[in-house]
């Protein structure tokens, strides 16, 4: 049960961009720029990233929504996700993805156990710096939004396919529409 | 020593600002939202909460930085800063914020460690739904800007003079305004 009053009928991190619209916009805005604007890396791969941190901290709303999204990214794979959240370093991915989730894991137990080797291992298989900032900020802003969702004790959906749906939606559309979204919703216009 | 190449003149989460204008937009709006804007939390009291937190993630930049605007907001009580950094249950501070501090620290180590009874303490010390759930999102988001500083191994400077300064303007000027500060201080115009 929530720790404050949230609208029952949106779960996760939802209920919470419907308490404070005000937060939700930065929210919204820094996870589309980070999962979703065109960068070097794939949207699959950054949601992949999300998705390991999110298991890492034992979240279980943001491991399954962001879970899905990168399955739906990766045309369905759900069992390449899974792999990666079970054990990334022998999981059908790139050389490169493994040694940024690895950045991702220790940015996960603490900013300084991120070593000059991590980043240098990253470099060798190819990644540019902007990749190795945006690797450690995906990792920074789920400690935060995993520790968000579940320090308010917001309700998770149980059933895999309304993760499913509502990730198509967001794969396409991305992370900004969000709030607007909510605000809708909140009006009794639940689609 | 940075991981990435970094603007060296620029200390702490700033250089990340100048790295990515992009992220250090909507990092640096929920920031202000969260530390500076208007509340029914006082700015010192927030910056207490964001000092604590960073202080038990070991962020030297940010425990030190927003120690300094929080004793800016303290009529300058360094003393009380530490205070709670040591043991925030004997320190000169209402009994909310402690009840708040206390749901921070849980916050810091996992959402998860969140009990309903901590929430009620808060909210019999007083506390509103709205003023539980920034306290969350604010540990929260310490637990993403600590582990975005140190992550990427930014450099921190040394003296108290530089923060005591620098909180002055931030304490007075909110946080909205460091990208484009940052933007110019990189065109060589440092004031």
């Amino acid at each position: 049960m929530p720790h404050i009053r949230l609208n029952e009928e949106l779960p996760g991190i939802r209920s919470l961009f419907d308490f404070r619209p005000e937060t939700a916009g930065p929210l919204c805005r820094l996870a589309d720029i980070l999962l979703h604007q065109s960068s070097s890396l794939s949207r699959a791969d950054r949601e992949l990233i999300a998705t390991y941190v999110s298991s890492l901290n034992d979240c279980y709303y943001c491991q399954t929504s962001h879970g899905a999204i990168a399955a739906y990214h990766l045309g369905g794979d759900e069992g390449a996700v899974l792999h990666v959240k079970r054990d990334f370093t022998t999981a059908p991915i790139s050389r490169k993805l493994k040694t940024l989730l690895a950045i991702a894991e220790k940015v996960q137990k603490g900013g300084k156990q991120v070593a000059a080797a991590d980043v240098e291992n990253a470099k060798k298989a190819g990644a540019t710096d902007l990749e190795v900032h945006d690797t450690v900020l995906i990792a920074a802003a789920f400690c935060m939004y995993n520790r968000y969702v579940d320090g308010l004790g917001t309700w998770a959906p149980q059933d895999a396919e309304s993760y499913k749906q509502r990730a198509a939606t967001v794969a396409e559309g991305g992370y900004n529409r969000i709030p607007s979204d909510v605000k809708h919703q909140t009006n009794g216009q639940i689609p």
